[in-house]
């Protein structure tokens, strides 16, 4: 089948349609055709080499898989063919250990990530969603809202679930105080979701352009964090605060904004961030950080999205805009998720 | 009455037997004739005016009181003279807000600390322990056990409950493996106090050389965290670790130590601390603060004391070796929490 495939380690561009085949389906396992894949800024990372050289080659990325069932394994009970099916960051995990027993699959040491990982059950490596087939073992297969805009579904896999877990697990209740720091594609989503959890969510940005649109999302205030006065105004005032910034800086002014025992969680921040252990000490707060989540609960985001008729805000490109997206993402130029249609990788030559 | 008092910023003496008298004794008061009185490590800032101009003179520092009480207000009725009881930190608070009906007093925004504070409701300044007497409000005074070692008490005023309260807030249970980092005033009665609660309590520190004192303290086990095979031998399998380093320093080899979903806690850093952002998100660690603890919360940790005969180790010094003891201090040269006999203050001509 056709793929947008990395070769190579540090190759700036895919290699056109490389072609790799999909293991043949086994008893457990779900066969989907891809309608759309949504473009994480891991991607880049991962496609790039940037991480320490953890990459795997030859690629396909792409963790944010919307399709329709193709085919099921006769073990497989929970899946038919034609049902609308997502497919996230994991594909697999060890399936016994506390992590996995807790439901959170995310953190368990052996988990099988969607792309870039070795596939210990089948042999090889694991192909992400840039793809118009992938088989997937059925535990670790979504189903998707019919109702739903389709392809605006595919960024809820990665970045709905990045925001929607550390939203339940830190206990967000209505009329609660939720900060999201950054506008982007994890930031729009968090302001989304906490919004229909009934909190009231406060963008917080350097950016004042970003004011309009982020009430248009939900956010009930916006608060520009290199506005002095208005930062202090708002001094521990959050139960929760939700930082998505992917790049190092000072935790101190939002660290500030959160309430006795409050919590402020990592989900963009890869890099170092500055802390002042005075004020973590003087009202007991706390700095915490977040992975995408569980299977169970990602299945809890896709019926919760259901129900609020809540999906990302995508720009819909063709399998052969891939390098003029990832420049742009490089650049905050999209808002707020790019996914690719899946249909123009297979109507191209 | 006689006091160990400093009468300017930035002197490095205390002026010798500066009188200070105590207000009359209200009718919700306890005076109290100071028996011992402790030496933190915030009373050599705050009588040297290291903390950002906030010192107020005279200053009388100490917050590590025991004593006996010598007369009780008509209004109270829990303490009787002859009485042994303690004060720590705080002698009063706004006793209305969301932290004080919580029993949390050290977090309310008006808490009184017992010295180098304003006195809202009596006028002028309130002056600590280096002194023969003190007046407190009964409701900010505690019942200590008669059967301990008097003169080690003192400490666990604050030592004991900065200790204590993160223990029991992140609910250490028997059998739990706690880290306690650095070993001195606060790291030696973290070891204590874990151990009594039942854990399987690791000193974690740089210097080999505190390993034995670290097991005679009830530490089941030392890890010396520049000895990169013990600490990748330790990695992930701790519930929780308390961090009493008081400098500046990187929490990444230490977040590394803890187990999915679990907290190291900050009591001893006001400097900042280095925080690798991806080092928390990957297994949803947190860094928290903690400070001191509550009124009911440090009656609660004397009685747990009492109940398992712990006391700090101290070495008991005359009133006139207070410079002495705080030339030692700076070179962690006392095990592990120099006590002023206050008798030897009312003894100087």
């Amino acid at each position: 089948m056709k793929t947008i495939a990395y070769g190579v380690a540090n190759a700036t561009s895919p290699v056109a349609r490389m072609m790799i085949e999909r293991r043949d389906t086994q008893p457990n396992d779900v066969a989907i055709d891809i309608l759309y894949c949504g473009i994480c800024h891991s991607d880049i990372h991962q496609a790039r080499n940037e991480w320490g050289g953890h990459s795997l080659y030859p690629m396909v990325p792409g963790h944010e898989i919307v399709g329709r069932v193709s085919q099921v394994g006769e073990a497989v009970t929970q899946f038919k063919v034609g049902q609308l099916v997502g497919v996230g960051c994991m594909v697999d995990a060890c399936r016994h250990c506390e992590a996995c027993a807790a439901g959170e699959e995310q953190y368990c040491n052996d988990s099988v990530f969607t792309y870039n990982a070795k596939d210990p059950k089948h042999g090889g490596l694991t192909f992400g969603g840039y793809a118009e087939r992938i088989t997937v073992d059925a535990q670790f297969v979504l189903n998707v809202p019919e109702h739903l805009d389709t392809q605006a579904v595919a960024p809820l896999l990665c970045a709905g679930i990045t925001l929607y877990s550390p939203l339940k697990h830190w206990q967000v209740q209505a009329g609660q105080k939720v900060g999201i720091i950054g506008l982007g594609g994890l930031g729009h989503m968090g302001i989304k979701l906490a919004a229909a959890m009934g909190a009231h969510v406060v963008m917080i940005t350097t950016s004042t352009s970003k004011a309009a649109d982020a009430q248009r999302l939900g956010a009930s205030e916006v608060l520009i964090s290199t506005d002095v006065e208005a930062m202090a105004k708002h001094a521990s005032s959050f139960d929760l605060i939700i930082d998505t910034i992917p790049v190092a800086h000072d935790l101190n002014p939002y660290i500030g904004l959160l309430k006795r025992d409050k919590t402020i969680v990592l989900v963009g921040p890869l890099d170092p961030v500055q802390v002042h252990g005075g004020n973590l000490i003087t009202q007991r707060k706390q700095v915490a950080g977040s992975l995408i989540g569980g299977i169970a609960e990602t299945q809890e985001m896709l019926d919760f999205c259901g129900k609020h008729n809540i999906v990302s805000d995508v720009e819909v490109i063709q399998a052969n805009a891939i390098n003029e997206a990832y420049t742009r993402m490089l650049k905050n130029d999209v808002k707020y998720r790019f996914v690719i249609d899946i249909a123009s990788l297979k109507a191209q030559p």
